[in-house]
């Protein structure tokens, strides 16, 4: 068994747990910054070490157009390429060939599409994904699927989540059949889309659960519905998964709604907000978010946030990060962004803090309650 | 005395000195990155003394206008604003006024000028020159002066070195009542111009060595000449200055450029060159310069230069770094950028071995002819 749980919270579903990789362990609940193209943007490995990163994401669409992968074959695999020797999750590109691509077909057999950067032509099916993903090297694979947009109609995502389990089965087939008798084995993940559908949600998973994957994403949130409906689906979907499997929650989200899902039984969450708002000039920080582009900060000599042990915080005022934005000098993106992952990595540690006290769910409330005063 | 003459080579005019500053010693011959708006472009201050970077530059012009002193006093200084506290040397905003700024009107009194950002209008005056670099309180301080482009008609160059002559003289007479009587006391350095006319430039040398000040630039190279009137006036200026005082040859140059200089007897240099090819991809090596968007290193997995121990070297290859630039991911303008200053820190701290050595001239062929095989 790849994922062990270490403790259940009695208060809420929150839990604690360690996965086990090929490059290592992971400590459940963990958030994963985004690596679309081989990098997390603006950071070096060594930045995401220090801030106590254990695991990134990478983006299987994307790295297999760029560089394109006979180029990460000859590097010896993503880790390798990219200079990175801790964990790391792939997607399998349903999100980006449904968002991204363009002149999408779909069939049974797959998708195909036009590269979103040359207009080449590409087929992807559930089997060529998991090839990608065995280049790519990846400590956790993805099954391929289809992302629907919200909303969507009843009949469609009826469908869709049919295609969806017949393209996890095949890949978890093929997988079976490319898979090494190895102690460093890959391992695979379904996912269980249903757009805002709970039974079409409880059908996937019933399905998904018979054909047995390392773990069970739920996928489709965050696609543009009501942040309500997310917390619905999200608590809802949870609640059918097995205890003793790794739940991730796809593309979610700020702050509180690690927060919630976390109080909800997901163990895993992936994200672009923190280095996608930092490149912007928005740091979290346990008040809300700050813009630091806005004149208020030009003469606030005090760090992005007191007490934060980030390299930006330790070394960088407000003011300076202002100017730094002001003046269009990368350095401001890089430290904003290296802030923001640190916040969310530190989120999560004294959530763990808490859950192994027994006392997450006073935890969440009061960094709820001093994390809407600013936005408020 | 802030300069001790260490050693002087045989062969060359090549020489190993110790400026004492506020902010501790720097070795020379020495480079400096350029640090315009207060920020060595995509670079933080730990990386740039894991570099081994003594002294950045900062730009007078440039900060001035952009956070502004109210800014910069609010924050104690530039070093405390920019959180770098090793030497730095700011120029006066001659090149930038007479490059840079618009609708410049010139005078006796000073240089009014219309800000290259928003237009606003403003006055520099030696004096204000010697303030603004007061509040940024960097270590060196340079005199306002005039930076004449090339070419120049001989009676305008005539004319523009009386007038830097009298605003060098304006700028010590100012600066001397300033002063206070500390042992943080900042320096000055005057800026000999005349162009490509020689018997100018003797005559600016003259008149700044009458009024005296605790270094010596040479200003005005670099501006459109060709290279061998680079060569020609640095060699004959600094032959002219006193072997007890540094010599700072300003804005200059490439890595045969620097080591020419040093040959002649400079013992200061800065350039943007390092940073700014940096970010386009170029990447200096002891073989020569590498663009490394080209398609020929896609699959090239050595690192930048073998053996160099920069982080980029040490952690990531040419096709990693060829595909952060093609897939526009910042983190790529960062590791060449640091490589490019490591590249140059090392070229220096090898020049001051091979001097220390005996051996500077060896060395200096050496390397010359590594460099130019790549090019060639």
């Amino acid at each position: 068994m790849s994922f062990r749980l270490l403790y259940q919270d009695k208060d809420s579903r929150a839990r604690l747990g360690v996965l086990t990789t090929p490059h290592g362990e992971v400590n459940t609940p963990i958030f994963m910054p985004v690596g679309t193209q081989g990098t997390v943007k603006t950071l070096s490995g060594d930045e995401l070490k220090t801030s106590g990163v254990e695991i990134i994401l990478g983006n299987a669409y994307h790295l297999y157009l760029r560089p394109g992968l006979d180029i990460i074959r000859q590097a010896g695999g993503l880790h390798k390429f990219m200079g990175w020797d801790h964990p790391i999750l792939t997607d399998s590109g349903g999100y980006q060939v449904f968002s991204l691509a363009k002149l999408r077909k779909l069939s049974e057999n797959g998708a195909e599409f036009s590269s979103h950067i040359d207009g080449s032509k590409h087929l992807l099916t559930p089997e060529k994904v998991i090839d990608i993903q065995k280049i790519l090297g990846s400590d956790i694979m993805m099954t391929f699927d289809e992302c629907v947009h919200y909303p969507a109609a009843r009949d469609y995502v009826e469908q869709s989540v049919e295609l969806t389990t017949k393209w996890a089965r095949r890949s978890k087939i093929y997988f079976d059949q490319q898979s090494e008798d190895s102690g460093r084995r890959q391992l695979l993940f379904g996912i269980v889309q249903g757009s805002t559908y709970l039974d079409l949600r409880k059908k996937a998973v019933e399905e998904l659960l018979s054909i047995g994957f390392d773990g069970y994403a739920i996928g489709g949130v965050s696609v543009g519905e009501p942040q309500d409906l997310i917390y619905e689906i999200a608590q809802y979907t949870a609640s059918l998964l097995p205890e003793n499997k790794p739940r991730y929650l796809m593309g979610v989200g700020t702050p509180p709604d690690v927060l919630e899902a976390i109080a909800d039984g997901c163990d895993m969450f992936d994200c672009v907000v923190p280095t996608r708002n930092g490149r912007n000039g928005q740091a979290f920080t346990s008040q809300g978010e700050l813009q630091l582009r806005n004149a208020e900060f030009k003469g606030d000599f005090r760090p992005i946030e007191e007490g934060c042990d980030c390299f930006a915080c330790r070394t960088h005022t407000r003011a300076y990060i202002r100017h730094l934005f002001n003046a269009e000098e990368l350095l401001g993106l890089k430290l904003v962004s290296l802030h923001n992952v640190r916040f969310y990595v530190r989120l999560i540690e004294l959530s763990r803090e808490a859950i192994r006290g027994g006392r997450f769910n006073a935890f969440r409330k009061s960094i709820m309650a001093n994390y809407n005063k600013r936005s408020g």
